[in-house]
């Protein structure tokens, strides 16, 4: 389960009983224009029924797909993708810890920069990799020329026979000049549903491919998901938690007039997570001048670097701390120095437990940051499954307070267009 | 040579001779307050000089120290630290790609996270390390907690004497529990000046001792950071680029009332100099209610997450690119995938540039952000000595211009007494 704390909001501005006074009319008046086909960007809201229409036999065959590359050996994997089309996935492999089920090394490509692109080329060239190649339109730049550089290695190797046998294509059903190559070169492919766009995409075939290669239970996955979609047909602001940090969300933006939602997590391995939150919230508001900076942090590491002006300085930002109760490792602490042998009554995860109640009272109580808390029961497939459902609702609601389109991005083309200009003159 | 180029500022607003005209006063008048020892926190500039004082003689003996340890043939260098004991370090090692010059795998540890630091603790543990362990008072939790559990695995595989042979501790010269117990462990220990605080620290033993350990060229550091020191003694705002950007953070922030500093980098390599930046300017501004918060982007990566709000959502922040002209590796574009074989004209570092330039422009003409560059020439350690220096210069005015002491983190301990109280309790 996933819930929404809000114990550590600053309770004179704000509490859950007033964000329902403030937000209920506003949120079933927006769930009224979804039902009715009246709100803004309906066409891309294919990610709400898509846990319920999957089948077993769609999920059969992606692990089917993945097993038939990796009777072939493969080193490393190679995911080639930017945005959405890798966000989402890392967030549920480094969450789970899914790498540990396989012997196979993930490396992500989503930077063609070129002492990154060659580094990653110079690591893997010498052994046998598979690749995921996700793209919808098949026309974005990044992962085309990436692409290109992983499969020409692979052909130069084996042999463009076997090479072909180690790539998964992933794209648009209907156009594309990805999917057209695919079918020329006879890639094991799979397809985005056209009414999903980039940033809800991780629970269609742009994510389960690499969550099968590396064996991930997608049924406990889509579990999660169809919890979180049943829990949340609830509108009431007190039971739909992802729809009241929506409603917390605006109010610190509007009547607070905060710049800035400084997202927080505590483990090194939950960090994805905020990037994901990061683009499913900046990408779903950010339009027409409005929008919060979703900035990210982990602590405690970052105390020691941001930490300064987020306790004493300008308070122009509210704090959403993930926390997870039960973590993958533990262990009792057995230290020999005697400075900090007084620790040796706890558990690491309870040093941990502490720093992070420490932070966010010192935060809140000392600093007079209004913190809010999503808290998590454990990090496997089933809870990923339902904390990214949840967070996508999150950023479908926001925008709508916002009164923008949820699912475009019109923004991203204006670099592409410059870009691509020069390139092609 | 590290220079601020501000073309791509709207010059409607603001340009470098408008600069010159409002600050130019300001900018003398702490200056002379420095020179009178009038100014706040005077007792930690330590740094200014230490780039000249430093001798052959002390960076030979750090070069033999870690000699010492590396011919006992160990595999990974374990670094622990947290904040400014890692922060330039690694920003460093990152930039100049320092790693390829030794065979040996640095781990940073700057988190105690359960799931972190027992992965951490796995990976090495039946391998023989170096320890590095850096910590100014030697009563910071987090370090004190993860050196305890690396140095007794080395204790248990190797015995105490082969053990202790293994680490280099560096801390405070006069007082602590680290320096003790570094003593009586007879560790070899180097000494951080009690005149330098954390942030401002990397070029002391802090960082000379990993820096050492992969061969970087330390002479060649320094020349860089006495390079920037004798550039900088030049007060004129047109020609000291590290006070002009000063000024044009405190014209954004005073003046513009923006409370974000979008730092951009290109290269996933130079992500740790935006983390760097984030510490030093921070924790030397973030005080009294004031500062910017510096947030941190990697393009064009982020350009598809977060780049849809900094084109078209709220503009209540700047943005300041870091652009390397020469960098470590390149390539010429051999691109056979026929639908973007018009790259082959151009060189991968080419297309990267082009993609920099256009997300400029895009961001400057259609988006209506001020944008600054801090261009580098190249990715040496000549270069990060000196860039480095010079953004602690920049902090420094910048803390000044906004009457706070640039070199104290007094809200650093609200969080740890909070904790400590419980831990101790």
């Amino acid at each position: 389960m996933i819930k929404l704390n809000s114990k550590f909001v600053l309770t004179k501005q704000i509490n859950d009983a007033k964000i329902k006074t403030l937000y209920q009319t506003k949120v079933n008046a927006i769930l009224k224009t979804i039902k009715t086909k009246k709100a803004l960007g309906l066409n891309f809201t294919g990610w709400i029924d898509y846990p319920n229409k999957v089948t077993k036999t769609q999920l059969q065959k992606i692990v089917s797909a993945t097993n038939k590359i990796k009777n072939k050996k493969i080193k490393y994997l190679v995911v080639i993708g930017i945005g959405g089309s890798y966000l989402g996935l890392k967030a549920c492999l480094d969450m789970t810890n899914a790498y540990k089920n396989s012997n196979l090394s993930v490396i992500f490509i989503h930077n063609i920069h070129q002492n990154y692109l060659l580094e990653m080329l110079r690591k893997v060239k010498n052994d046998k990799y598979g690749i995921v190649v996700i793209s919808k339109s098949g026309r974005t730049l990044e992962p085309a020329l990436a692409f290109d550089m992983f499969y020409q290695n692979l052909v130069q190797k084996f042999g463009k026979k076997t090479a072909d046998k180690l790539i998964i294509a992933v794209t648009s059903q209907h156009a594309g000049d990805l999917r057209e190559t695919a079918i020329k070169n006879k890639w094991q492919t799979f397809f985005i549903p056209d009414n999903i766009g980039g940033r809800y995409s991780a629970l269609t075939p742009v994510g389960l491919i690499t969550m099968a290669f590396c064996g991930l239970d997608l049924n406990k996955l889509f579990s999660g998901a169809k919890d979180a979609t049943k829990k949340l047909k609830n509108a009431s602001l007190l039971q739909n938690d992802a729809y009241r940090y929506a409603c917390y969300r605006h109010y610190f933006f509007k009547t607070k007039k905060m710049d800035i939602e400084n997202i927080v997590v505590y483990d090194p391995y939950l960090q994805s997570i905020t990037k994901t939150m990061q683009q499913l919230f900046a990408e779903s508001e950010g339009k027409q001048g409005q929008g919060l900076y979703p900035a990210s942090c982990l602590f405690t590491t970052d105390l020691h670097s941001l930490g300064q002006y987020l306790q004493q300085g300008k308070k122009c930002f509210f704090e959403t701390s993930l926390f997870v109760k039960k973590t993958h490792a533990d262990c009792q602490l057995k230290i020999k120095d005697p400075v900090i042998k007084y620790l040796n009554k706890f558990k690491l995860s309870k040093v941990n437990e502490i720093a992070f109640l420490s932070t966010i009272k010192a935060h809140t109580y000392d600093g007079k940051i209004n913190n809010l808390i999503i808290e998590i029961d454990k990090q496997d497939a089933y809870h990923f499954g339902y904390l990214y459902t949840w967070l996508m609702y999150t950023a479908m609601m926001s925008a709508y307070l916002l009164k923008v389109n949820p699912f475009d991005q019109p923004g991203v083309e204006a670099y592409k267009k410059r870009m691509n200009d020069v390139l092609k003159k």
